[in-house]
């Protein structure tokens, strides 16, 4: 399936009306909340609508889990708690639980894995893994019965994406791509205020997504990362045209190069850019870096006006400065803070389970990514367009 | 002749004990004069060197004749005056005359132009008629023995520039094109902040300029114009990347795209994005548009730092922010006022003429970026990455 402008317009801007379980219950992949029509996880935050929490299993014990998942889930959560850890280090594992009240006995490692399955205080995996595992945990935990909220990016190749949707329907799990953007109040404000005709017509989306990273970093490690800055960062560039555009691009074109000869991109690519064409004519410019802090922004400019946010997709201080139509409301919402972007993320898909809902971002939105970066890095290897409109969604 | 960065390195920021003169004697395309080296426009406004003034035939009573270039020389000129008009309305023509002092008997029409010939207070020309008419009023001009500031996009086609260059090479005149930003002293600080290593080694640039045109215009019109945006507005962003990079362009890819169907698209491009690789392996991105206001801005950010302007090419109030190596001053200069960006132009070409300097942008400069142009014109027609690098310079 491949909707066009129209479809993505009438369940998104046209089905204001609708309650938003209808809206939640349709299928489109390109279903996007926005503000006034928000996600289950951001009503729960204001008061649980009824009973239940969802208790996750965090899946490794790095940077992302330690640093914003936990304690987004316990400074906000409303429908989340942590309930159980995997990790192949038992002392700091040891040291977290006590730290967030996990008993002893729901600490597992990546071989007694499976045993989660016995643990009736995990409903659902938090996977914060290197991407090169993605899939084996995600099909591991479906198969043990759990639900899954899987990091971006979903995986490294396609097939493995496949398989890990896959592994979830034949388990009637759900799966989650933890696209934080798309929960995020300010970008959810953009997309509403383009929705709405604040900028006019579309045209121009310009983002780009970089730092300078350290060395002996594990993303710079083709196997674990399965690419360099496209797969980590850029990504919130490819999803901010898709989810801002409102349409699925219909071709690529790309170019890599490697510039700092200093060890650290031996395995993936420095800098990336690439340009995008959409069906309704929209261009888009994008690039990324891990040699350069290109910082992480987008302007989305139409024929009446732009929304630009800068920084766009950071994890608290998103700012939008915009210029459009006076008729469109233009409140800027409050801009979450440290850590409540993964809490929201969290509820929200606790919601889901609890009310049998699909999520924003399900599998299928995760493999549509790992389509298009794979036609950006193909367009690099082969110096050429790679058109992605055919590709079945 | 298709200079490396290293011998760019060497005529600009290197040479910065060289003295002025030695410098703009060098002939490389790539010459650029950055804040401390500054061109001699810019000296000859702090006092003039010596005697006499350059005489200007203003050709064409547009929007930038009148508006900007005239007022410019009115204001600020040290070593420019009008002395002559080129219009094919006689009334008009009076008008302006009699507000710059223009004697009545130094009034041209399109038909006598040639008669400047005959007129010794004309030593140059401006040209500032519809992109279409620039390669025939500078050829005429030359053959009459005059000097050539030529106005930008240079001319429709490779093949007039050549003829442009030509013309003025037999008649042993001087032919500059008029890019404001290479005297503009923000920009120049830009170019000095990254030969200086303020920002590291560079490795991304990203900019656009567009703006949203009324319908009517000449500029909608392929014949007088040669193209849309990308040659109206774009070319300051390809210019951007050049100058900032110091490099010359291996690849350019490109789309355009027409979405608003409201009859002013119907022979030039509405949007058009582009993508460059230079042989450094600094990366591009770059987007125009007539159909929307993106601004007018870059960022380059190389290992180290970055440096972004915006606005960074109107005539007035270009302002700089920039985060890199301490150790490189980041003084602001004062941004030029209205009009002076012009004066400063004209002053240079001026000097130029008085001291037997070849310009900053002499016309091989202007057949440079047309080259480039009719590169990324073909790559958005033929859908594939176009090579620029065996370009004969």
């Amino acid at each position: 399936m491949n909707p066009s402008r129209r479809d993505f317009l009438g369940i998104i801007g046209g089905a204001a009306a609708l309650p938003l379980a209808a809206r939640v219950a349709q299928g489109s992949p390109l279903r996007l909340h926005v503000a006034g029509a928000l996600p289950a996880g951001v009503q729960a935050q204001q008061g649980p609508v009824g009973g239940g929490k969802i208790g996750y299993a965090i899946v490794g014990l790095g940077r992302i889990s330690m640093g914003q998942f936990m304690p987004g889930v316990k400074a906000s959560a409303q429908r989340s708690r942590i309930t159980a850890l995997v990790s192949g280090h038992p002392d700091k594992a040891a040291r977290v639980a006590a730290q967030y009240g996990v008993p002893r006995n729901a600490i597992y490692n990546y071989q007694n894995y499976e045993q989660i399955a016995h643990n009736p205080n995990v409903d659902a995996v938090y996977i914060a893994l290197p991407n090169g595992m993605h899939a084996e945990y995600t099909i591991r935990a479906a198969q043990s019965g759990k639900h899954v909220l899987c990091e971006k990016p979903m995986a490294n190749s396609v097939a493995e994406c496949e398989q890990m949707i896959a592994a979830c329907q034949k388990a009637e799990r759900k799966l989650m791509i933890a696209y934080r953007c798309r929960l995020e109040p300010t970008n959810l404000r953009a997309v509403q205020l383009i929705r709405g005709g604040y900028v006019g017509t579309l045209e121009i989306i310009d983002t780009g997504f970089g730092f300078t990273i350290a060395p002996g970093e594990w993303r710079l490690n083709k196997k674990m990362a399965g690419g360099g800055p496209m797969v980590d960062v850029g990504i919130y560039s490819l999803q901010a045209c898709r989810y801002l555009s409102g349409e699925e691009p219909v071709e690529v074109s790309a170019n890599w190069s490697v510039i700092d000869r200093d060890g650290r991109f031996t395995e993936v690519e420095e800098n990336l850019n690439w340009t995008m064409r959409f069906p309704s004519g929209v261009l888009t410019t994008c690039y990324t870096s891990y040699g350069a802090n290109c910082g992480n922004t987008y302007r989305a400019t139409g024929s009446k006006g732009w929304v630009e946010l800068g920084p766009a997709f950071t994890y608290e201080g998103i700012r939008m400065r915009s210029e459009g139509q006076e008729s469109v409301a233009i409140a800027q919402p409050e801009t979450d803070r440290y850590p409540d972007q993964f809490s929201r993320e969290a509820d929200h898909f606790a919601e889901c389970i609890l009310g049998n809902h699909e999520p924003v971002t399900p599998g299928e939105e995760g493999l549509r990514d790992e389509k298009l970066i794979q036609a950006i890095y193909e367009s690099c290897r082969e110096g050429r367009p790679v058109k992605t409109a055919a590709a079945p969604f």
